[in-house]
């Protein structure tokens, strides 16, 4: 299978193997961002079933259909999203049709349901809908639950052929509904992928990529692997295996050893976000928190409130961006600022101490920071943060110096720190 | 071209064509969202060359090896980010160098751009950053300006290989400093585009779309397409003409057509974000800002101070979550909470108020709201959100109901609402 480099990952299992393909003019031309495509993958993973790529392709019939053959040629399941809306630039049904080598017919069942969905929105139907009735001969309609346009599957070459409308709710109810399932019974899919995320604040990727190495280079069902995502590095452990008690314990097995090379740089594990983990500890302890913030402007504030349920534990946030409401919001005296500078240890204190005061938080963190372009000297150079927490009446402080890679990094990492920071200190103080 | 469809677009100009690659693990198992491609499909389109399509592809390298090659049979231009690092799992160069049927070889000037990378740093060079100094036989490196990995160019097959870096901002600068020039230059993309951008807030996508059916059908050197993002319609004109002044002068024209058609909800114009638009109408006016948030937790405030300069016109952000931190911070009376809510007509014009009285600032604008995923009731469904602007002297209120499409669809629709709502009423009072 691979024929060149030696590589037999995922051959002992011989997982089923997917293609995805995202269509549509909208999405070649960068107007619209795919995440059904991510979506899609996990799912597929989920049971099983390894997703080893994706294509974009445009509205052109001839390339749509040279794109489906392609897929269904090399993988075991393609699922294409997109294209099946009534107007005359959706053309999957008709490129699948010529993939398959057959004719479109109207499916009665289809068109029953897209009449009902018209009448149940008190709509008329217009009468280019009647296109979306249309499926290639052989293929078994998909009724959707949200909106008008039925997906199908049909075989295609050695390969299983599902095609789903591109609006992210239409597409994943239908696949929960119809295409997992089906997947899961028919096509024997029936090994399990079990992920494990290591996150780690501070290492550069190359020096996160030496310690690791061994793991990395691995062979069969565990793959292990790094991705940067904006100062925040993630280790993914994933393995494959046929039950999941055995997936489960061989991705504990690789973690453990992931915890023993980075145990002084790790902040949190798991799916969930930093925030998410911020969260879910502070509720843990019956703790709620306020911040402050300078250079990061809200945006940690932000991060901690797009948490669904971030109101048990989020109490207020200030952003102090000018000295004066520095003073005004959080009572940071003028001649500290003066004396000391808005960045420093004494005015981060005061930021947090003033949070903690003047809310009902139990616990409180600032930040202020040089984040660019403009406002760096000598002394403090862009990307230069002091933070402060108060805590149970002890309130610490310290400071970073991030590399200055712009505005929004800067502002970024700080955000990172301050929630590590958090997540270090309460752990330290566990639920009582 | 497409024999089959009699879609002429791009015809008269035989525009080269291109295919992206996206390369990662992270990306095919749905663990990271592709923006770059979309983006690069934007930035190609602007010297005249379209993107027919593109593929996600993971770290595998006969995979990555095949998809390299057949790209390059397809198409005129191959533009691959990611796969780059210093890491094992990192493997575009020797893919490259196997589509190329060539070896690869130490770069040195990539090899001292790296160690001068680390010096500016002040690192130590981890040895596996050596890997980033191979090239292909035959490619030319380009720089990285923003990070280690440099990326290079080679002729595989019919097609101009490109590999870069994943990381945006790495991949964005390399592609304005080298891609596009040596495009323009050597790929004969002479034409320049000029384009612009009118932003909408309140119509459906399909709706306009529909209002401007005909001008998005207009074939030839001028392109109109629209773009929905997070609530924000943009209405992108693209003109590719000889010469400058005639791109910009057929632009204007299709502008003022456009202008006429959305008159109602037109919000802004041009490239720069809602947020830059709203802090340069408050500069030019010598205003400074106060925002009070609630169920946006300080998205609006991040949103502003993400803006380089802000400072001069963002005064102070009070993220009032909890109803006491409302009363707290901004002395919203506890009995008007009480009786009206915290979602309410009074409490947003009690928030404003006290966030321009308890800060610096001469307007202000507050934001309360049900985000959700939990909080709606009947009277007040998730989506309902209250608005508030208090200017000179005049406090003004008004609410919105947004579709529940999830707790971050309703933080950002509030957010673009609020911004849109400072711009108008700003402009409504002009420079003096």
């Amino acid at each position: 299978m691979r024929p060149d480099d030696g590589d037999e990952r995922g051959a002992p299992v011989a997982s089923p193997r997917a293609r995805l393909l995202a269509i549509g003019d909208e999405l070649t031309h960068g107007h619209l961002v795919d995440t059904n495509s991510p979506w899609l993958a996990r799912e597929l993973e989920s049971v099983g079933i390894v997703v080893d790529g994706g294509a974009t392709v445009g509205d052109d019939l001839a390339l749509l259909t040279a794109a489906i053959r392609d897929a269904c040629a090399a993988a075991d399941v393609v699922v294409a999203t997109g294209g099946l809306g009534p107007t005359e630039d959706d053309r999957t049904r008709h490129a699948a049709a010529a993939a398959a080598g057959v004719d479109l017919v109207h499916d009665e069942v289809s068109w029953q349901q897209i009449l009902g969905w018209f009448a149940q929105h008190g709509r008329d139907v217009p009468e280019s809908n009647r296109r979306q009735a249309l499926v290639p001969v052989g293929a078994f309609a998909m009724p959707n639950a949200f909106g008008t346009a039925p997906g199908f599957r049909i075989r295609i070459g050695r390969g299983w052929f599902f095609a789903m409308p591109g609006v992210p709710r239409e597409m994943r109810g239908m696949t929960e509904t119809f295409v997992l399932p089906l997947l899961r019974d028919v096509l024997g899919a029936t090994g399990v992928v079990h992920s494990h995320w290591v996150h780690l604040l501070g290492p550069r990727e190359a020096d996160a990529g030496e310690r690791i190495a061994d793991l990395m280079r691995m062979r069969g069902a565990t793959r292990v692997g790094i991705t940067a995502h904006n100062g925040l590095l993630t280790v993914r452990i994933a393995v494959v295996a046929d039950v999941p008690e055995v997936a489960r314990a061989e991705a504990e097995r690789v973690a453990a050893e992931v915890r023993l090379r980075f145990a002084d740089v790790i902040v949190h594990e798991g799916q969930q976000t930093l925030a998410a983990a911020v969260v879910d500890c502070l509720r843990e302890r019956g703790l709620r928190l306020a911040v402050a913030e300078s250079c990061t402007g809200g945006r940690l504030a932000s991060a901690l409130t797009d948490v669904g349920g971030s109101s048990d534990v989020f109490d207020a946030g200030f952003v102090t961006y000018a000295n004066h409401a520095k003073s005004a919001l959080l009572g940071v005296p003028t001649d500290t600022i003066e004396r000391h500078g808005a960045v420093s240890a004494e005015v981060a204190a005061a930021m947090a101490e003033g949070a903690a005061s003047r809310s009902g938080a139990t616990f409180a963190v600032s930040i202020t920071g040089v984040a660019g372009p403009s406002g760096g000297t000598d002394e403090k150079p862009v990307g230069t943060v002091w933070f402060a927490t108060t805590f149970r009446g002890a309130t610490r402080t310290w400071k970073r110096r991030f590399p200055d890679l712009g505005r929004a990094f800067v502002r970024e990492r700080a955000c990172l720190e301050a929630l590590a920071a958090i997540l270090r200190e309460l752990r330290a103080d566990p639920p009582r």
